[in-house]
């Protein structure tokens, strides 16, 4: 059963020190659930915190719609991991006991295409934090806000060397004469769980995949563009600043099925 | 009264949207209290957040120690501020609610020098949240884990253009030819209380002081160099890296009523 308080000494809460993932129920079923928690693990590894027992964490998301009164449809399923109960200050307990908790709520697909601006906050190429879904959020917030308060959707963000990093809550994808582009993890690029499964489909249909590291020029100047995560899916770009995009026939092709 | 808990939809604790204080409270007083105060409301306008409550904010400082048990002596009241309870995903609610809470623990003063090793992670200078103590303190708790591993004090932090900027829970002061420096802000650094009160001091004592952009290399040829921040005062630094630094008179000078 998920709790629904959290202790002030937590050092999720005090500190951003833990991560999450946001996974999709459809009906009763969780999408993509190993590889979710097969990316929670590798997360813990990589801040040094232990790893979470598989069989709970599952349970709890699988728990987690029923407790927010859903019975079917569709949902968002926030796994949240934080560092545990810790004392005053940065430093960790000698053996932290990691907190879990599961919240759904109900999700509506997103059917249209997204409009995008580029974002002043910039990504942290320079943080192991850049690559993960990590409690502290706060720079993909900002940057959320920059688009809203533009009046998009979403924003572009471009890490401190001004390479294109992706969007404040999703992978993004552009395609230039066919090919499909994304930009390199080492960019500061969350792992996206979408982002894989795009990249391997697009290699599987025969299409030149390119993972790279470059600036907003080749975002302005490619033919189409989209964003991916668990809860869009594959999500095209209608505008980005004063660029239009036209539909993509490769975009629908890569849909399908993710 | 400070609450003992706080519910799963605090976006502190999911997202790490808040801010944070750390004052120091000796028998009965809080040191620089306006100060924190007036730092924390001009973080809430870079945020977008609501400004607090000044007078709630500084009872809830007041009554901290108490609600630990604290009856005298040296205490660090750590006053959290969070964006309040929100749905799910990035955008904050139209009107948020933010949370406030404070809590004491004893904090015995520190009267050794400081070793110091340069930390991989980096700041992320092209974010606001880098010049703010932001509840999204990741970065911080990697870089003083790197010191913790190296079996040191503190861990010196880099941007991303490899400028210097603090350290994980100090600002950094250095000093050549008598002459006092410590990185911009704009190179990623929190705007430290006792960071603004040294600079003061010594132009009040007429060192030149100069507020700089610069490599580590600058650190490396310096003839003495010190830690700040609220709890610590000014603590010298023994070693960083392979170089030792000898014990400098300006430090003291410049420590005296910080």
């Amino acid at each position: 059963v998920n709790p629904p308080v959290a202790p002030w000494d937590d050092r999720g809460l005090l500190l951003g020190d833990g991560l999450f993932e946001t996974l999709l129920w459809v009906d009763g079923q969780i999408r993509c659930l190993d590889a979710h928690l097969a990316r929670l693990t590798a997360g813990c590894r990589t801040l040094g915190l232990p790893a979470p027992d598989l069989e709970a964490a599952a349970r709890l998301c699988r728990a987690a719609p029923g407790e927010a009164g859903l019975e079917g449809g569709r949902a968002a399923v926030r796994l949240t991991l934080t560092a545990g109960s810790g004392g005053r200050g940065l430093d960790r307990p000698a053996a932290p006991a990691i907190r879990l908790v599961a919240r759904a709520a109900a999700a509506t697909p997103i059917t249209t295409p997204a409009d995008l601006v580029l974002a002043r906050t910039r990504r942290n190429e320079g943080s192991p934090a850049a690559r993960l879904k990590t409690l502290s959020y706060l720079d993909n917030v900002l940057a959320r806000a920059e688009a809203l308060a533009a009046g998009v959707d979403e924003a572009v963000m471009l890490n401190n060397r001004g390479e294109l990093a992706c969007a404040a809550a999703a992978n993004l994808f552009w395609i230039v004469d066919d090919a499909l582009f994304t930009p390199a993890l080492s960019c500061g690029v969350l792992n996206g769980i979408v982002r894989a499964r795009v990249l391997a489909k697009a290699a599987a249909l025969g299409v030149e995949t390119r993972v790279v590291a470059t600036g907003v020029a080749a975002l302005e100047g490619a033919q189409a563009a989209f964003l991916t995560n668990s809860l869009i899916g594959v999500r095209p770009v209608r505008r980005f600043e004063g660029r239009s995009y036209a539909p993509h026939g490769l975009i629908a092709r890569l849909a399908v099925g993710i």
